[in-house]
């Protein structure tokens, strides 16, 4: 038995999230059907990250262990050939035993994209949230520090949340404007449900004046859903990469 | 009545082209329902271009007549309530009843997109070309020069062409890579059945060493289409913006 982390990108737009679910397709449920298709052998993967409906990726990961003999190199190739056209395998490794595709993680990137224009582009629809008013960029920047380190993250955590702990670090929050696209960029050792696009409808937020900057600490500290922002529509959100740790043996973090 | 032109932009996957016909939906057939719902009377609008099927455009121009109240300036907002969301439209000016959405016109850009990776990026797949192989970018540049001024392009041209005239002047071509995103960039004062396309898929030639970049010239002057590259496929190309005349009664340029 040999194991494989795969690196998989995919757009969102026609699946029901990452998750396999009885009776709506699922990339994962796509991915290991495909995966079938290739070895001949019933193949489950498992995710390292759970994105949601409608939510895309450039770099999930997704490991499964079977007898199969494609070279790491070339079995991208040889799975892209069984994939639909909107996932895609960009690349292959074996990994040992120990790999976990959860505790493994050293840290997961996420960026929102947002279209900032007075009229919709529908070539950007699809990969961004549309916010037509103005917002001040500078604003939105300034409060970005406010988030880095170790906090309690409950005021930025849908309902539904099965986690153990509400504590995550952040180690990088960046709001950059390039012509009409705004990205927030957000590198963490892990997310709390729906807290990337809370943490950017609470940016926006800021950035239209509807919460001033210095209260952002506060809101933090709150532990308290009500006081952050809107959650942003799903198809902004793209899981852009993540770090593993090929060295640790499994144990949890 | 009144005269409008309106900057329209699609995505253009869900259509067959721009131009209505009986049977498959149409980006023209989609705006004139859209239009007949904001204005309460049938609608009949005439386009600057007729882009092919998954085609796409930023800046499609489209005239319409009619009896309406909305101001210019609020007629996009109006509209883009009623049109669906892979056309957006971005502008509306009030015209002379001499403009004319084709001889008034110009010039024409269209931008031809090739993703020039290993792996296929899902999220890029949608609005470009697909590449693996690596092109000599350099060269592909070294070429463009060539198809400058006025020529004619019948070697650059698909049959089926119901063209009166294969001479066309192109004004500037240019060839740029950006990370894995390879960007044709053309302006002319118009463009013959398929002809971006040609261009696009001989500059990749020329990248892929098929051809010699000298054999250029000797392809224009054979008036010859098999001569020429492949027509590459439809969702690389986007309309990225017309210039007009408005000043211009009307006359055939």
């Amino acid at each position: 038995m040999k194991r494989m982390l795969l690196k998989i990108a995919y757009d969102g737009t026609a699946y029901f999230g990452w998750q396999r679910q009885n009776n709506f397709m699922t990339v994962q449920q796509k991915l290991e059907e495909s995966l079938e298709k290739l070895l001949g052998q019933k193949t489950a993967v498992r995710g390292s990250s759970r994105t949601d409906t409608g939510v895309h990726a450039l770099a999930q990961g997704a490991v499964f262990s079977g007898d199969f003999t494609i070279p790491e190199e070339n079995f991208p190739y040889a799975l892209n050939s069984f994939l639909p056209r909107d996932i895609s395998c960009m690349g292959a490794r074996l990994v040992d035993d120990s790999f976990h595709p959860q505790y493994s993680v050293v840290n997961k990137t996420y960026r929102y994209r947002i279209q900032n224009d007075r009229f919709r582009d529908p070539m950007l629809s699809r990969y961004s949230a549309f916010v037509p008013r103005e917002l001040d960029i500078e604003k939105m920047q300034s409060v970005c520090g406010f988030f880095l380190g170790r906090h309690d993250f409950s005021s930025f955590c849908a309902s539904g949340s099965t986690a153990k702990t509400t504590v995550r670090e952040i180690y990088a929050l960046t709001v950059e404007k390039n012509q009409n696209i705004i990205d927030v960029v957000v590198k963490g050792n892990g997310f709390l449900y729906n807290m990337v696009r809370i943490i950017a409808g609470t940016l926006v937020d800021v950035g239209l004046s509807k919460i001033p900057p210095q209260d952002i600490p506060y809101i933090i500290e709150s532990r308290d859903r009500t006081k952050a922002g809107k959650t942003l529509a799903p198809e902004g959100l793209t899981l852009m990469e993540i770090v593993y740790d090929f060295e640790k043996n499994g144990e949890k973090q």
